[in-house]
């Protein structure tokens, strides 16, 4: 089951989502979209200097930011009305990465209720080594008449 | 107590981080140090659009990326040999900061211990409103011979 | 400002919960209220041979028990209507506790929302050590009429 | 590759942990062993009245417990020299159990590192639905001559 947001990230495989990201947050990430499916969404990002911290590592929050814009980008791509406000946001870190890296980023929505969505998100390395995982729990935002 | 680099911290308050902060992240996020004491520092950061989610609020990973760079110049500021790791990181929202407004991070650590350090940090706005609170734990980096 | 709940809370100090709180898994515990204020609940809990781990210490999933019934006492005495259902629970550890001793938890409401609460929970020793500290947030259930 | 403790564990698969459980927290759950590989245990158990919250649903702190002792049994189960003792335990709640129903834990490890241990549980009901996930990060204890 398709959806105009999810068919545009489709078409658009391949290209940097500098322009394309539907935050300005992802614009800066600048991340390579990679594959695109319905709750779960697949891109790369090249670890630049200016995400990283004191000794030349990916920076831990920049993991998070990447793992909840593109959790956010994956329920964009429902094609819901209405938007998600986050509750909260963890991430667990297993290994590093360094600047000039490419990572691999992968979502999936664990629960897409209609008030609660928990997702996930992995973080690879080139290699396939599994460097962080990430988890959010976001709720409908009401909208008063 | 004091070390040099708290010390240096203490001389350097009201100005902006953008040149001094220890990481790159730091840098980019250029916030101006209001406070510094040992185990606790203070700052405050403008919301800039490269910042901000798809409608026009902080985004979530970046205040989980002020409070993550945050609380790791606090351990920096500890003074301590060695190389902190961050285990895990994570974030509860519950307001909101739009485009231009500017927030104070204040930072806290629960637990210093040798091996695991806790670190806590509350993010405000400018009318004291509490809008998030995030906290992590982070291991000692053994270093061999 | 009082309610009925809170009040009974109030007379009740000094008692055991083992009969009159609010859950199966409360009575269990079998702890001592110790205050009652609108948000704040402070209980003490003896460490009993079937609530330890392995080498006889406090468990951790009992110390998030703890914190989780508690902190839904705490909402219950706020008296409002309706239920509110747990999304996430998290617990950091600091230090422990061993069979016998008697741990105090302190409860508060750091945001007590319509939809959302967010509530803390510390547990310390009889010498007053932090030895957890766990979050939560919870969500109104709905009631369809 | 095989160790003592996984081997038995192995020869006492559909027996109840009542007994055998390495833990007295384990012992009062009484979930039966239905599976046990390195580093991933399965398990059932049987919501007792004394595991739920005030409205008869097994308690979220009840849950934790589960996982945490689940996934302390599934360390000592690695047949390593040693002691871990827990940082942090998160778990987030998808869907209820009601007194008198069986839930499936299943546990894995994703990280286990000789200093830092990260493990997950899944717990479900008799219908296969995915009731809660939990995580948890472990540090061995170190050992002073």
């Amino acid at each position: 089951m398709s959806n105009p947001i999810l068919e545009w990230m489709q078409e658009n495989i391949g290209k940097s989502m500098g322009e394309g990201a539907p935050s300005p947050v992802g614009r800066w990430l600048n991340g390579t979209l990679r594959d695109a499916q319905e709750g779960a969404l697949v891109a790369d990002f090249v670890v630049r200097p200016e995400m990283t911290n004191p000794v030349g590592l990916l920076h831990g929050g920049m993991i998070a930011t990447i793992m909840d814009d593109f959790i956010g980008a994956t329920i964009i791509a429902l094609g819901r009305d209405g938007f998600y406000t986050t509750i909260d946001l963890s991430v667990d870190y297993f290994a590093s990465a360094s600047e000039g890296e490419v990572v691999t980023a992968k979502t999936r929505l664990v629960k897409a209720g209609q008030r609660v969505i928990h997702g996930e998100c992995d973080l690879f390395n080139a290699e396939g080594r599994l460097l962080a995982r990430g988890r959010t729990n976001l709720l409908r935002v009401q909208v008063r008449e």
